[in-house]
């Protein structure tokens, strides 16, 4: 039976899985190792031939695609109707009200925490902060959103559990993650937010970010673009400035494909552990907009059985979030599109397996600064899950390629002060420029030392307060 | 022999080590085990009546004084000659030449890598620090040393190993440490350098922050203070910010007391797990006169005897930076006494032990931004050494309390966004304050969300560059 329902691949984890959980239901344990396994999805980069490469790469299952039941039919119905209304903040939403509420009315919750009949929130409906945000910008002057020509006030967030990780080398690698978005952040005048705390605890796991990022955002006006990074994903070239100019008409900025994700709804059309949103109304509504799926339990189990059936490819587990963009995109461009950017000119996301085995290539012929797949900004080695104990791919390959991203990183910061690492796979550092009596002579090869992205203007421009249509 | 040599508390440790290594000559491992031990020196905190309460605590134990051989006399004799002379940058520093050349010169080096007759250095000796420092000041009015009135650019520089610790909860502990670190930092407008790399072999341990902080301060002219920390320190009062018109007139300042240091000569009499560190000459010229103890090996367990010797209390054990410090100043109080400023008015260095007991009562009778007994600024965990195997206390009360100093110190953060710990001893939070649809005319208690001390000044002003006399 097993062998039937899946394909060889999966027997593994299922075998795995049979020496922790007792087997009472086949395929509600099924269910279970497969959402574990495949928890923080997302692990493909780029489409046409690279896309072609991470599928050999992955060896990609598929699934048929199951029939669409009622509730499937009505949201198809709906999202056709393009009649998407401008009352977006009445929460007159389709993806909001109507799937999911239908769901909370047609099946008892089994969750003492949750009323039923109170649809899930991650806060009072705001509507008007566009307007609140413009009135503190330009009361508070010496909080400017704009810390320069170009140069947004960016927040860089993150996080992991307040436990120790079940695997006990996998805090070294949390801590290693930090170091490095430490190191990128310090160079690109960013700011970071680490953290440990559940918010929310019905929106546990990679849900979790939804009720934080809506807390900072509305916590500090100050900040124009929250950066979302994953624990699990880390800088590897230093020396890339995000493209802010590029997005000035945009508000969620994404690596992806737009045919990936409009025309084929592929539940990896997109990738959430990287993102750029812009602090602002519209924000708050695509939170609110993409919240519903989020709650553990019932709503999140059923509501990942519908993306299961509505995208392409996609596995069997709960809803994530990820999958839920793509779904909330591809049902409602109309609403939602036009200040979406994927991006697939660099790394804002870059999928480490067709990555890391190419790091010496990529030292041999180019150089930092590229961002993309010549030298990728983000490595994201989504599936590894070095923290938990169960990953999509053997430990030992993880673990050895974090190492090897994370020097490749770093060598960057070590040549600015005249070391490099003695090899991807080494701990320890050489030295490559000697001391000198004039140091402010040398200048590190990738002028990383005092970069320009960094430098403070003078005299300041005054505050620059963008207001969202 | 071995309770004769040692009170019975070393016992303990001594049979434990035992456990590990062969007894070939029972004093030789003695000592291996109580430098093991005693790595990370500096447990005490304050004066008078609180320094008693912290010797009853710790059950110091004293050992007789060796009579003083010819190296100690001839010490003796030429730091009592008070002819310290101008020509410091020549090198004819006492503490540097005589002292450690002798003992160089004396035994043969069993350390194939050093020689001995190239006494060890930081690197070239730079002499005209202060004037390249301000002409690329002058150079680069994009990156200046202040970043506001009153407000010096502040890098905080700390690190760890970049080994997983041999307990495999201690990098759990550092991940916590470093976003606590993080959270302060943002919140005062200081930027952190993280290290991970040895930069020189022979420096390694606690001398390994030396190389370090030279090459940090000649790589980054426009830094004017260098924050050093220990990875087992932790922010505790997220509201205070350091009073830096207070060392308008001095170059180094460290936790620690006058007397303490300049008449007991008491090993912990200051404390270099958090100290500040003014950019220039001065600086250079002090890591130059600080080093000479730190070599590993014959130099560093030589000077280990007379610092043991020499200071008051000092258990045997190999040379460490912080004896190493009392001792240089102690010895050539006229060379650097007037610019450095040992602080007591508040914890800029907390001994954990008297502190973390009395968490609650601060709760209950003070509030953040004192940074003094009532609210300390930094706890430090000295001894407990949660990332190695030997820690002078139980890794549980370690372990417990460290998590309590996160957590008082984690509440400060959560409480600016309406959220606080369970209790100093959970990792779950609690919501306090209602989310609402005014968010902005919310102040959170501590004003930690848009501080004054983080404002940027507009207009900004022109930079200040402070030459050194």
């Amino acid at each position: 039976m097993i062998d039937n329902c899946l394909g060889a691949q999966r027997s593994r984890k299922i075998r795995r899985a049979l020496r922790h959980f007792q087997v009472t239901i086949f395929c509600l344990v099924l269910t279970v190792v497969v959402l574990r396994g495949t928890i923080g999805a997302g692990k493909f980069g780029t489409p046409g031939q690279d896309f072609a490469d991470i599928r050999d790469h992955l060896h990609l299952y598929s699934r048929k695609r199951a029939e669409p039941h009622r509730v499937l039919e009505e949201v198809q119905t709906t999202s056709s109707n393009e009649n998407v209304g401008a009352d977006t903040n009445a929460g007159t939403n389709n993806y909001n009200e109507f799937d999911i509420n239908k769901i909370l009315l047609d099946e008892e919750s089994d969750e003492s925490k949750r009323d039923p009949n109170v649809p899930f929130s991650l806060g009072p409906k705001i509507s008007d902060w566009d307007e609140q945000r413009s009135r503190w910008l330009e009361e508070n002057p010496n909080y400017p959103n704009f810390i320069g020509p170009n140069k947004p006030r960016v927040l860089l967030v993150t996080g992991s559990s307040p436990k120790p990780c079940e695997n006990p080398v996998g805090d070294h690698y949390l801590l290693k993650s930090i170091k490095n978005k430490i190191d990128y952040c310090r160079l690109h005048g960013i700011e970071i937010f680490y953290n440990m705390a559940l918010l929310d605890a019905e929106m546990a796991g990679f849900w979790a970010k939804l009720p934080l990022i809506r807390k900072l955002l509305l916590s500090h006006p100050e900040v124009e673009f929250l950066w979302w990074m994953d624990s699990d994903a880390m800088f590897t070239d230093m020396a890339f400035e995000v493209p802010w100019e590029r997005y000035k008409d945009s508000n969620f900025v994404m690596h992806g494909w737009n045919e990936m994700v409009y025309d084929q709804k592929n539940w990896i059309g997109l990738n959430t552990g990287s993102f750029l949103l812009r602090n602002g109304q519209w924000a708050l509504d695509i939170l609110d907009a993409w919240a519903p799926m989020g709650p553990k339990g019932k709503v999140r189990e059923e509501a990942g059985k519908v993306l299961t059936r509505e995208l392409k490819d996609r596995p069997v587990f709960e809803a994530d979030d990820q999958s839920a963009m793509v779904y909330l995109l591809a049902t409602q461009r109309e609403m939602w599109g036009d200040k979406v950017y994927l991006e697939s000119a660099y790394y804002l996301h870059g999928y480490w397996g067709i990555l890391v085995d190419r790091y010496e290539e990529m030292i041999e012929n180019y150089h930092p600064g590229l961002g993309d797949h010549r030298w990728p900004l983000v490595t994201h080695f989504v599936g590894c899950k070095p923290c938990g104990k169960f990953g999509d791919y053997s430990v030992e390959r993880c673990l050895k390629q974090m190492d090897r991203a994370f020097n490749f990183g770093d060598n960057q910061i070590l040549q600015m002060y005249g070391f490099t690492n003695k090899a991807l796979g080494s701990r320890r550092v050489k030295r490559v420029r000697n001391e000198t009596g004039n140091p402010l002579e040398v200048k590190d090869e990738l002028g990383l030392l005092h970069p320009a992205f960094k430098a403070v203007k003078i005299p300041m421009k005054e505050t620059e307060v963008k207001n969202e249509e």
